[in-house]
């Protein structure tokens, strides 16, 4: 027994205990004839208190303790003399009789404070300090915690958690797999799994009814900011249910979630919208429901009027900015500039504003009456003092930098508060998504969703237009989730290979296994996914899902703190039958 | 809502209520004018009852259901005439009144029973079916219960769960790892975790305090029966702790699985042996205190009497089998072939009758007088009617021996019942085994264990000697956990990774992040593992684990099912700068 009690627990009613902590000093003041550290853990802090009165050597020792030294300190609770209402702790301080240093600690590369002084790349090196800091310890209890509350739900309903293997099987379509060479089967190789879909589904052939399982998942891409290699699902799956029992279920998690993690009553059904819909009011799957500022179809009020851009736009589509009529001309300038990087890709930016005489200045007084703008200003139920932004061209292309126009406007009239929290089920999606590249479909979820049933005619003759039975889970913007109902019949999965562009061949090989189970007893059945770091993330107010990983990769798929991936010996290689193609470095 | 029930839940209370059912067909039986359909799913079987009087369409409908069918029954809940008192739903069948056919099946390759007529290799291709059966379904729950209660134990003790990699970095120590090519960083490779031990320390380094994770490890070895190359542990550590600390902690998170799942109760603490007592009394450092039957040490009773066989022996041992002096010439021949058989490899077996006269009669009369057998049955604590039983040869070979036939006498004498569990802690395990291969010493543990204090002389001396903090759990012969107090301090582990072998700069190349990590503060800490695996198989009262394990694989490393390993696309090695060496199959 190190310690008799924590660092978080001691109160004024321990008064006149004998006690031992341990800890972090967190940081120590020298006063003279007295000196006090602030002991850390886990659990909070304790003010250790040195007396010369009591004993020079204790007090002078307590002086020479440095930063982050672990040490073990046995006293005596006492009341302070001023008290410090910011900590729990803060009615008593101990005094010291006996301290041991326990392990010295050379001096952090950064301070181990809640803002810290440390760069990102430096921060990473050192992760085992910087996740000492408060702000990244409580992401992880809160994911600790979320973790749990998913579990003790899931299993309240009856879902059971089952392990799906990690050695699997490479298949080529959707991202790219890492692969991991075979020993004992010279020229072949596992795949670590990208998501444990078709497993989920076997299982729900094998009649396990309600399948959960927190798991890690592995995607083998270009790491973009925020995307992690390797990430961890809230993976699930149900048999015989609709769409309509999975949204419910896993609605009912969300708010289960909420209530426990942050307070929050979600006393209402959350919303829904068709993917059509939110590409069209949003021009996002992922909409942001906090703030309106929709998206206006301005075509048929703006088109043939001799404006030869708007003319030749398949979409011209505006938004209104409430109040921001008054724009100075550099603002402005900010904001075509802004639409206009590469990241957004818009040619140019056009405006209204709405004077508070009721006439309109716009960037296109050339080609449009006053009664033009007016009628577009209606459109977007803008008012005097408003200010209208209009963006034209392709629908695709338009309809995202519209959304990234809205959310940046968003930010900066602070509709975007992240403590308030507006789920929304994206539904409908489309089935397939034509790829420009390999000029062929692909699945926009994935192979095994099913086609809605009444769309079903239009399978040979618009593929593209076919609807999946396939939802998301958006809140405040971000998608935290999504799923689908599965295919669970032989030729219909068959059917959708065929439209991916597999030959029979193709599919059997890959997923023979699928279409074999199917044939003995396939229940209907779906389920859903939530990218658990990134509910983390929300939940915890922040952006970025790499505070709440703890050991991430950077940008480059690496670990900077243990220095991976590295060189192998070349035996390990020639145990595994594999030859590096590479040009050796110098 | 393709359901208003389970297969599970309906009573006689529930009577005249009309219900919906689906699941899987069981059995069907025709009986002329009536037709009776079991209908299963994962929490039970409801009979459903079709009449002729009712609908002849329906019941000719019933007759046609194959096995594994996936049906919807709607219908009345009615007591039934002939109740059936084995199962739960028993008193009650449902008179049907409309039956949809969700999806047709073929007959499975095996019956769906609890005793099936499948042969292994074809449940593991089949394992969707094969998980359908009772056996198996109940392993798969009783794993999940248990991976809850545990997490929900240890959440109480304010551990918290923190995921660490999956994708890190090669050590050559230790068991060989899974390397992952790293495509991002050509020539590069992460290798799949053999546990997270480095992780979790660098978490008690971070102030974490107790941590734990269900995790998956992987070890690319040679695969014996019941070995997996992916893994489970309930893997943990705590900070501030000395081993009597973590020994109480954990025995507790056992009692309380036992308990909770198994309804039993250990009032006393788990009995504590030490590795030497171990294997002096058992021959093994994990024994099965179920049974007494212990090693006896013969040699001062039976060397340098003129049997050279003894006289050469570093150890001769025996056992008192109760009551076995009976034992036939074919009995006895059996016993000894099975010693010598292979995986044991003991040259020969002697045996001393202990009659009911109060005479002897062993294999070695000619070199022993009936008082130096008499000593040797009173060393034994054998009384009249006992055999003994007697290896010799080199220590560590005969107490390997040795332990495998008490084992297997248990086994004959049914001394080993699988409803009783007797845990044992086996404590102080040597630091370092040598290897005569590498002529080496090798970490018995790992080389993160800390050297007991008391023993710390002879880390120069007779580092063979030097005994760890390590400790593991044993229960029933199985070990199912082992840690240890680690290494805290980087000079101790630098001596460490001397004694191992380890140039300095192998060390810091592979460990250096963890070596430094102990300069910036490090806490004292231990931990252990548990094999999440194991563990359940013990809870099932099974010795093999790969019935725990949903989607396991076979002792190639392959998985049947998916059949992986595979090829990969040539496309897929070039882009990981990756030749295969090996002769192409043609």
């Amino acid at each position: 027994m190190y310690r008799t009690h924590t660092n978080g627990e001691l109160r004024i009613e321990n008064a006149n205990q004998e006690v031992t902590l341990c800890g972090w000093v967190q940081r120590s003041k020298d006063l003279g004839g007295m000196a006090f550290v602030d002991l850390r853990d886990r659990y909070g802090i304790t003010q250790l208190a040195f007396n010369n009165d009591v004993s020079t050597e204790l007090c002078e020792q307590a002086k020479k303790l440095g930063r982050e030294f672990v040490i073990q300190a046995k006293g005596i609770v006492t009341e302070r003399s001023s008290k410090n209402k910011n900590i729990p702790t803060g009615e008593i301080e101990i005094n010291v009789t006996e301290l041991t240093v326990l392990k010295e600690a050379k001096l952090p590369p950064f301070t181990i404070e809640d803002e810290t002084d440390g760069g990102e790349e430096l921060r990473m090196q050192y992760r085992f300090l910087d996740l000492r800091r408060n702000p990244l310890k409580n992401n992880m209890i809160l994911r600790h915690k979320m973790g749990l509350a998913a579990r003790t739900y899931l299993d309240s309903l009856d879902f059971i958690e089952v392990e799906t293997p990690y050695l699997i099987k490479s298949t080529p379509e959707g991202a790219r797999d890492f692969v991991v060479p075979s020993r004992m089967n010279p020229g072949e190789f596992y795949a670590l799994p990208q998501s444990p879909q078709t497993f989920k589904q076997l299982l729900m052939v094998s009649g396990y009814d309600r399948y959960y399982q927190i798991v890690k998942c592995f995607r083998d891409e270009d790491l973009r900011a925020d995307r992690q290699p390797e990430f961890t699902q809230i993976d699930c799956e149900m048999a015989f249910v609709d769409q309509e029992d999975i949204l419910n279920t896993f609605e009912g998690l969300i708010k289960k979630l909420f209530q426990e993690l942050k307070g929050v009553s979600f006393s209402d059904d959350f919303p829904r919208m068709t993917y059509a819909d939110a590409m069209e009011r949003y021009g996002s799957d992922k909409p942001d429901i906090r703030f309106g500022m929709e998206l206006n179809n301005l075509n048929a009020l703006t088109q043939n009027k001799g404006f030869a851009i708007f003319d030749s736009a398949e979409l011209v589509v505006g938004i209104c900015a409430e109040g921001c009529a008054s724009y100075s001309r550099k603002q402005m300038d900010k904001l075509t500039d802004w639409v206009r990087r590469p990241q957004i890709g818009a040619k140019g930016l056009v405006y209204v504003k709405c004077n508070e005489d009721g006439s309109f200045k716009s960037s296109v007084d050339k080609f449009y009456a006053q009664e033009d703008l007016k009628d577009w200003a209606d459109k977007c139920g803008a008012k005097a003092g408003d200010l209208l932004l209009v963006l034209s061209g392709e629908t695709n292309k338009v309809q995202g930098q519209m959304n990234d126009l809205r959310l940046h406007m968003g930010d900066q009239l602070e509709l975007r508060d992240p403590n308030v929290f507006k789920p929304l089920w994206v539904m409908d999606f489309p089935l397939l998504e034509w790829d420009e590249d390999s000029e062929r479909f692909h699945a926009m979820h994935h192979p095994f969703t099913s086609p809605k049933k009444e769309d079903f005619d239009k399978l040979d003759s618009a593929p593209g237009e076919v609807r999946a039975n396939a939802y998301d889970l958006a809140i405040n913007g971000v998608e935290v989730g999504g799923g689908s109902i599965r295919i669970h019949d032989k030729d219909i999965q068959s059917r959708m290979f065929d439209l991916l562009g597999f030959t029979k061949e193709e599919a059997e090989a890959q997923f023979g296994f699928l279409m074999n189970a199917f044939e003995y007893g396939a229940p209907p059945h779906g389920g859903l996914a939530f990218g658990f770091d990134r509910l983390c993330s929300l939940f915890g107010g922040q952006e970025s899902i790499r505070d709440f990983i703890a050991f991430p990769k950077n940008n480059s798929g690496r670990d900077m703190m243990i220095d991976a991936p590295s060189r192998v010996d070349a035996s390990q290689l020639k145990e595994l039958s594999l030859g590096l193609k590479i040009e050796e470095k110098v």
